[in-house]
This record gives structure tokens, sequence and C-alpha cells, in this order.
């Protein structure tokens, strides 16, 4: 051992011990002929002084910042103590010292405010990663990987490692894929998740099953998704979804109270996806505020029967004659805002990323009058009604947005979170859970003019719902009217678990009848040769007594971004990827050998760069 | 919930109680118009009685083996109880019971001793993994992760997940390569170990981490070698070997403890490369018998004065003047081996797998006199003094093999094996530990006329060693005489736990210096281009104050089938691939799709097949 104590530990109640530390320079100070470190390592900074006996010592062997260096000395009191560290009260005095190796000047400083940018510190990121904002990341997905383990494992599920090199079955996402070299001209596909295998553990009989477990897409990685990433993977048999959402509650509570110390007793709320949509324009709704969305026109070709509401906003007005949907917000306290502040407002749903073509706003002011954009249009009773419609109180601002319907929700779901996040309703440190539950099975590819699995193909629909999708045709022979398609209709037994706004982790109830799994897949368009070529082992499988059973995965590194408080799950990943899918630091992926492509008999062909 | 209680847990205690259970049928016997089931579940088996009043009921729902099965009945004291099982004292009658899944019948049976073969087994491996005997197997698995994880925790190692789409640097074995569709033209490469990364966390501060994670090697595939395996993988900082073997004892002690309830008290012992090699023929030898080699001829090139000894052998035989060793063994107790005996040992040596041309052997009988297959050509006083040298005893049988160093010691060390396990030596049920330590530090590569590293590029040499490895010329002017060079004699800081007579573990004390990490590269024939292609990174890593570092990592796969007592890492892998490196279950790898390609921009080149 180059140490017999840590750089975290000594405190006063070690005085005069003699030990020996080892760890990186953090600073030099020198008065005049004594010399102070900071002495940094995994578990704290220490301070060491050198004496005046040591001052030629140290010019013949001068330090620099980030030289790893041993140190002996004696553990004395510190005559200006620094109360703000664990070691604060004490120095070590040194006997002697070894540098056990150098340091170039780095490219950036290690400190929590760090003068690096991002590119410079992906590079170095063997740097960035002895910096204390950066280690406290990595720190914490431990302590959520060790404690969701605890509570698994004290649950009755067993870890079983699912292989990685598996068949290619691309099903929404693209496959990596990897070339065999003693199968020629066939391909590994990288897991984009291990589902098969865990319904296949179930079959077995494995009853509760979960995973660590790296999965991979090759995606067009937009901001902040990662080409690999980490899923904790679960399954349970002899399940129900009231089962499964108690069981994973269960673990995020856990995991709260060991790695934040946070009691999360309140119940977790539970919303189907349609009030979702209808409540906050969206499928994973941040909870920690309100103001939810009045619909104020709802589109045709849903709730005809709710749109008597519509009446309210009747007037020559062709933004929202011309609408599919109207839809307002009330914003608490805001009925005072500045033309120069509702421009700006109306500037940001204009912004391409939301792409609105203005907005409409009315100031319930506190005095019990309005004022609105729209003045010319609707009387001030008219105005009233429809503030009383929004759930607006005097001294709110409502604001509302117009247009084609999805874009319309997506855009006043965003506008919500923004005053939701300039109000200040978004704290980093309140955390809501929320379950949304009864997703559609299907979502309609247009393209194509056909169904695709919402969730995944193995995802069972609501018991009350089999009936319809077996005893109908999936085709769609109107494309126009795919809503009214039977299939449209039909209610999957899937849920996501959604913290401040963010699906954390997703699952569903599986189909365990052969029968019904094959319909499924003709509904998405698989022929029976397609369908025994790709999933012919599943299949099989569910030939000999396939149990009930249901599961659910967590995406692992946005959880711990989550609970770090981050908005960027490249922070909670040691050694990740940017978003061209490079790892700078290695320079990959890169070019092989020709060798290598010769013995995989693949040859590159690429195109002309246009 | 599908059952309130499973089939493992119900005693004598719960009787009248009124449950639940769920699970599949293993077998059905009728009695008239009752009939018993045993029901199985995860957790065990539960007799389940159909009365007479069911009888019509099971008659329209015919029940079979492998059937999923929900019963509601009440838990009763069983007039001809099982003492073998856990819930051997009670049944549960059936109130009622209803059929979740049929299922085909199996293609084999789901039992302890099943008929179905191993091509069978693995095709349908999700009902393999069904039999008591592999889901033991996987559960041992779980206990071992489990364990290492707990003890690795408490002595303060962090798991720190390191990626799978790295940069691709064949050294040794090859690498599995995945082609990047954003780079097109470029390759990640699945990770072999994560050893640069974890060096890296290393050099970033991070002092103990730890991993159990999945490596790939695409090799071409001995017996029981997989194309993906795990690893327990870990690595100190500030550190010596001596620390490094006593923290990875104690892992292993610890697993023995909590997963087989063995207390391992005993030191563990070491041996040098040297000794193992020239006392067992082997580096990792089997230490729970002794049998030691008795080297009665030398090789010329290493210990020349030590050939005193073969003096004693010295007589008018060819097999013996002509060799370049001559090696003995000395098998207790074997003296009265008959002829056909000895002969079926000539033949068991002169297999290709072995590829001698013959065996001596010495009888020592009781009677103190001396039988031989060479008494032409020696005296009872020569045999006797070989004896002496062999360590032999009256009533042993002293075998001897002669011939070409290389292959005469690895046969006389599978000899000495198989006549250990003759003899019940090797008991599945004993467990000794050993570090063989003290590796050279290269290997001499005939091929290319040049050094490759025995452990890996990374590993230090002994620091009495350092001078010697920097102040010579790797280069190998004369290549019959490799063994003068002084590179061959550089020992490695490195080490192998071994179990008995399986290496499960090896690791070493790294390079930490800039310039020995280039002069070990230099050696190994890389020049200063490819060095910085390949390893730019961790060159430039220690340039910013790396510190002392080493590590290990165990073979878990291999770990588990020892504790399990089989000789076999399938067994104890969930979804294993065969020895062609294909998943017959998925039938993977397999042919992929031509857009698949396409978006990669690469081709297939089959060569024509000779």
């Amino acid at each position: 051992m180059f140490r017999s104590r840590t750089c975290g530990e000594l405190t006063i109640k070690n005085v005069g011990e003699i030990v020996t530390l080892a760890g990186w320079v953090q600073t030099i100070r020198k008065f005049g002929a004594i010399t102070f470190i900071d002495l940094r390592d995994r578990y704290g900074i220490t301070q060491i002084l050198f004496g005046e006996n040591l001052n030629n010592q140290l010019e013949e062997n001068s330090l620099g910042r980030e030289f790893v260096l041993q140190v002996n000395g004696t553990v004395t009191e510190r005559s200006n103590k620094n109360k703000n560290i664990a070691t604060g009260e004490i120095e070590v005095t040194v006997n002697n010292f070894t540098i056990l190796n150098k340091s170039e000047t780095p490219p950036f400083t290690i400190q929590d405010e760090t003068d690096g940018g991002d590119d410079l510190r992906m590079k170095y990121r063997y740097l960035d990663l002895r910096r204390n904002a950066v280690k406290k990341n990595i720190e914490l997905r431990y302590a959520v990987n060790r404690s969701a383990r605890n509570y698994l494992h004290e649950n009755g599920f067993i870890d079983i490692e699912t292989p990685f090199l598996i068949k290619s079955t691309p099903e929404g996402a693209r496959d990596f894929v990897v070339p065999s070299r003693m199968n020629v001209g066939q391909f590994y596909a990288l897991p984009q998740s291990p589902q098969t295998f865990k319904q296949l553990l179930m079959v077995s009989g494995y009853d509760k099953y979960y995973q660590i477990v790296k999965c991979f897409r090759d995606e067009d990685l937009r901001a902040d998704r990662q080409p690999e990433f980490t899923q904790i993977d679960c399954e349970m048999s002899f399940v129900e979804q009231e089962d499964i959402l108690n069981m994973f509650e269960g673990l995020i509570k856990s995991i709260f109270k060991e790695v934040k110390n946070i009691d999360y007793t309140s119940v977790v709320e539970r919303m189907t996806w349609q009030e979702a949509m209808w409540q906050y324009g969206n499928d994973k709704p941040d909870i920690r505020f309100g103001m939810q969305l009045c619909n104020l026109k709802f589109p045709a070709h849903s709730f005809p029967e709710k749109n008597n509401i519509s009446d309210l906003i009747a007037a020559d007005l062709a933004v929202f004659n011309d609408a599919e949907t109207v839809v307002a917000i009330a914003v608490p306290d805001c009925s005072e805002f500045t033309r120069k502040q509702t421009d700006e407002l109306t500037e940001w749903v204009k912004r391409p990323q939301i792409g609105m073509k203005g907005l409409v706003f009315i100031k319930c002011n506190t005095d019990g009058t309005f004022k609105s954009s729209v003045d010319k249009f609707y009387s001030e009773e008219k105005l009233k009604a429809i503030a009383q419609a929004a759930n607006a109180k005097a001294g709110d601002l409502i604001l509302i947005l117009a247009g084609q319907e999805e874009r319309t929700r997506k855009a006043i779901s965003e506008l919500r979170l923004e005053m939701g996040k300039r109000l200040g309703y978004r704290k980093e440190d309140e955390f809501k859970l929320l379950w949304v539950v009864d997703f559609p099975l299907f979502e309609y590819a247009e393209e194509e003019n056909r169904w695709v699995a919402r969730h995944h193909p193995f995802t069972s629909p609501k018991p009350s719902d089999i009936e319809t999708m077996i005893h109908n045709n999936p085709a769609i022979e109107n494309a126009a009217d795919y809503l009214k398609h039977p299939y449209a209709n039909i209610k999957a037994n899937a849920y996501d678990m959604v913290l401040n706004g963010n699906e954390i982790g997703g699952g569903s109830i599986r189909i365990y009848q052969k029968e019904l799994q094959q319909k499924m897949f003709a509904a998405l368009g698989m022929n029976e040769e397609e369908q025994q070529h790709k999933f012919g082992f599943l299949l099989g499988a569910f030939e000999f007594g396939a149990p009930p059973h249901g599961g659910i995965a967590f995406g692992f590194d946005r959880l711990c971004s989550i609970l770090g408080g981050s908005e960027s799950i490249r922070d909670f990943i040691a050694f990740p990827k940017n978003n061209s899918g490079r790892d700078v630091m290695l320079d990959a992926p890169s070019s092989i050998d020709t060798k290598q492509l010769n013995e995989l008999q693949i040859k590159l062909t690429p195109k002309e760069i246009n």
C-alpha cells in the first residue's frame, strides 16, 4: 500500500499520528520557506505542510498541479481551521515525500466550475472525471444501482444475464449488427432490450427476473440520446398490472429513501393516457404544478359531444374558426405582464421548435376586468365565461393556442412547462411520480398505411379489447378514416412511470397466448413466414405452457440524471458518446484493418458524398 | 396476483388455510375418480388433490404435463407423507381451478435426468431452464454475483459501467466489430475486456473499481469457450501486488462462505510460475493432491547446473538419451498394476491429444524390489536410485515420459491429472486455491520473430527488471537463441488465481509511466504512429498524473461452474452459444436485410468454398 490513510478521514482525533497519504496536488501555496499543498483523493482533501527543512528538497523536485504525491508525516492541529471540509481542523506536517508521477498542466482546471468547454472535457474525459461535480454523479449512479439491486433482491428477484450477440429483428429502431466470422455472411445484432429473453425466462419459470443491462439502438441521435444506454430491466410472472405498479413504485420509493433520504410516502397518482393528453397535452406530464389545459375546441374527430364548450369562443375570428383545436392554460398571477412580456411569449411560441402562428392572451385583472389580445371579438362577458371555463382566477394570465391538433397540443404542453419553469414551479428538489396507464395498443403509420405497436409487439391488449382485436381485420381500407377502425380504440395493458415530466420507465402485461401473439404480428403486417423467421423461438415457447406475465424497464441513465438534478444523461455516464455517436477520447468508431474486413468477408461500399 | 402462495412454502402449519397456487403440471396420477397432480413453480412442488366432485370438470378440461394451472383450495394434511420435499406433509384439496395455458408435450422430460440430448435441449433452452438441475446453476450464479458485489461494496469498491462500443485495437484475440452507420466506413469494436477503461478510471482517481461485465472475443471456439463471457473486473490504485492478492483471496473466501458455506480459513498458497512449471508441468496446477514431477533430465537450455541428476538415468537407452526432457511422477499405491493396466496407460499417453511415443514405468513393489519396463537397461540399484529421486515409496508406480520439452511437460501434467482423477484425489467438494506469481513478461512469437505480451501490454515488469527492459533493444537478432535475450528473463508483476487446477482469475500491477508504456509497445513491435492511433488516449492519460495501480479479472462463468461442480461453463449461462458460436434457439447469427447492409454501406464478399 502506498498509503495508510485517505485524504478524507483525518480529524482532530488523529492529531499526533504518523500517516502516509497519496493523492493528487490540487493547489500549492508558498509562504516564504514553507509550502502548503491541498492533496486530493477520492475521499477528500487534506492540507499538507512542507516546513522549512524540506524547502531545498522541494526546489529540486518542484511540484505542480495534478502531480501524484505520496507524503509521510504527522497529523497536526491547524491554526487556521476550515469548517467547510471534514479534514479542515488538521493538516499533515511532512516528514518525507515521494513524487509518484508528474503531470503536464491539465487542459482545464480540475474544479467544480471548470474553464474547460464540452469538447475539451470529453476529449480528456479521464481528467473531467476527476472533478468533484462529475464524481458526485458517478457515485450517485452507483448508489442508485446498489439500491435498486437491494430492493429487487429483497423482493425475490434474481439477476439473470441475457446474451448480447443475438438475432436482428428490426421493429421500430435500427439494430447495431455484428458480422460473424465463423458464420460468414451472417450477422448478430446487439439487443435493443432483453425483451424476448426475459419473457422466455418467465416461460422457464424464473418468475421474478431483473438485470441492470446495456442496450443498443442505432438511431439518429437527438440531443441527450446515447447509442448505448442502460436499463433496469424487470419481469414477473402470475401478475396483473396492479401488482407491477405496486412493486415498482416501491422500487422507486426505496431508491428515493436510500439515495436521496426522501420519504416518498404519498400515493403515486395514476392517470389514463387520454387524461394526460387532454389535461396536459403530453403523455408524461409534470404534475409538480397544475395549470391544466382547458380544451376550448376539441378536434372534430374526438368527443363531438363535448364540443359545445366551443360555443364560448364562437366569434368572427378566423384563427379560432379555422383551427382544429383551441386550447388554453391559465398562468397564475401573471395578469400584469407588460406588452413586452406578452410579445416575447408570442415570439417564443412562433419559434420553429414550437411552430405556432401566434398567441392569444386574456389578462384576468385583479379588479375583475379583462383585457385580451382579441378584445375586438369578445365582450367582457364572453371573456369572463372563457376565463371561468379555463379555471382562471383574478390575477391570472390566460394563454391560448389554436391550430392543427397534434402540433397545438404539443405547443401548449411546451408553453405550460416553460411557464412552470419561469414561475419556479418546477423545483429540482421536489419529486412527483405518476403512472400513466391505458395507452393505445396501436399507432397508425401513415407511410405504410398500417398499424404499428405503440409500445412493442409483445404488449397485451386490455382483456376487454381482446375480442375486438381477434375478430376484426387489421387492414385499413380508408386511410383518411383510420380513426374509425376498431383497432384505433384498443387499449394496451401498458403503463409508464413519469417523474417530474420525464418518462423514467415503461412496461406492460405481455401477450402469453400463441394465437393472440400471431394475431398481433399479423396486425403489424408480418406474414407467417416472417413471424417464424424473426420470432419462431417465442411462438415456440408459447406452445409449452407460458404463464401470464408482465414487466417494466427503467431508463437508468435518465433516472440518475433526474435524481442528480441534471438535464443531461451524459453527465451520469463515465464514458459517454457525443451527438454523432463518437467517443472523442478514444477516437471511435474508426477504420479497421483490411485483414479484419477480409476475415469477415465484407467490403466497404461508400457512396459518393453529394 | 394469480396466486396467494408459492408451491414451495406450505407446511403442516398451514393446514386449513384457503390458498391459491399457480404453476406447471409436473405429473398427473389418477386413482379412479380422484386425481393427484404435482404442481411446480420456482420455489418447489406441491401435491394437488382433485376430488371426485371435480372429475367431470377435469374430463372436460383435461390436463397435461407442463400445463399452466391455477388452483384454489384448502391445505390439508397428507395421509401418505413425503419426507424428501419441504411441502411433503400437506396437499391442497382443490375447490376450483383454471387452466391458464396449455402445453404441447415437451420434446424432452423436465426432470433432473432428462431424456433430451444436448442439441435438443439447446434448441428448447426455455424448457431446459425449467429443469431443477439447470435452475440450481442459474441460482448459484446469482448467489455468486450477489456475494461478490457485497464483498466489493463493503471494501469500498464502486461499480462503474464502461462502454461496449469502443475502438478496435486487436492485440492477441480478434475483436468483434460493429459497423457504424453514422460514421460510414468506420467500426466500433466490442470490448475484449474493460482493461484500458479501468486504468483510465484509476487515472481519474476512482481508486477502487469493479464491474461484473460481458466481454467479447472472436476466437475459434475451443470446447467450453463462449464468444461472449462475463468477468468480475476489478482495479485498485496505490497498491502493490501483495495488497491485490490479499483483497481478492478475501473475495473468493467470502464467496465460498456465502455461497457454499465453506470456511476457507487456510492460507492461500503461492507459487512462482517457474515452480509451477517444474513441479506440475502446468501454470495452473491442481494442488488438491501431490504427485509432483521429478525432472530426471532438464532441457539443456535451462538449469544446466541441475542436470547432474540425469546421471541417474544414464544408460544405453535411446528414448532417454535422445530426449530433451525426461520427467516422472510417482503414483501412490499402484505398484500392482497389471500388464493390461500399464498397457492401457501407454495407449492413453499415445493418443493424439497427448502425443507421446510411449511410457516407461517402474513398479516399486511393496517387498522393496523393483520391476520396470526398462529392466534391460537398469540394475535394481539404479531403479532404486531413480525411485528415491522421484520420491516414490514402496507400493508406488513410477510413470516416466521422455521427449521434446514442451510436449513432454504438458503430457506429464495431463497424466498426473488423469491419475489424480482415477485415484479419486480430485474431489468435487474440496477446494484449493493457489496464487501463481512471477510470470514471464514476454513470450516469444516464432512466426514474427518478436516478443508478445504474455498477459497484456499494460502489465508492469518487476521493479528490479525495469532497467533491463529500458536499456536493452527488444530486437531478436538470432531467432534460435531467443532464450538468451535479456527480455526472456524479465518477470512480470502478474498473478493468476488457480482453483482446483483451473485459472479462475488473473491480473497484474500495471505500467503507469508513459515512457515505460511506450517502451513496452515498442517491444511488441508497435511504432509510434501505431501507438498513438491505438492507445493515444492512454498515453495521454499517463501524462496527467497516473497513480500506481493494478487489478484482476475473474472468469465469472468458470468460477460458477467450478463452485457448482461442473466441467462446463455452458451449464451456468442462461442462453449459451454452441461451439460454432451459434444460438440454436434464436437461430443466430442470421442473414440481414439488404436495406440494413445498404444503410451501413457494406457488401458481402463471400469466398468460394473450397
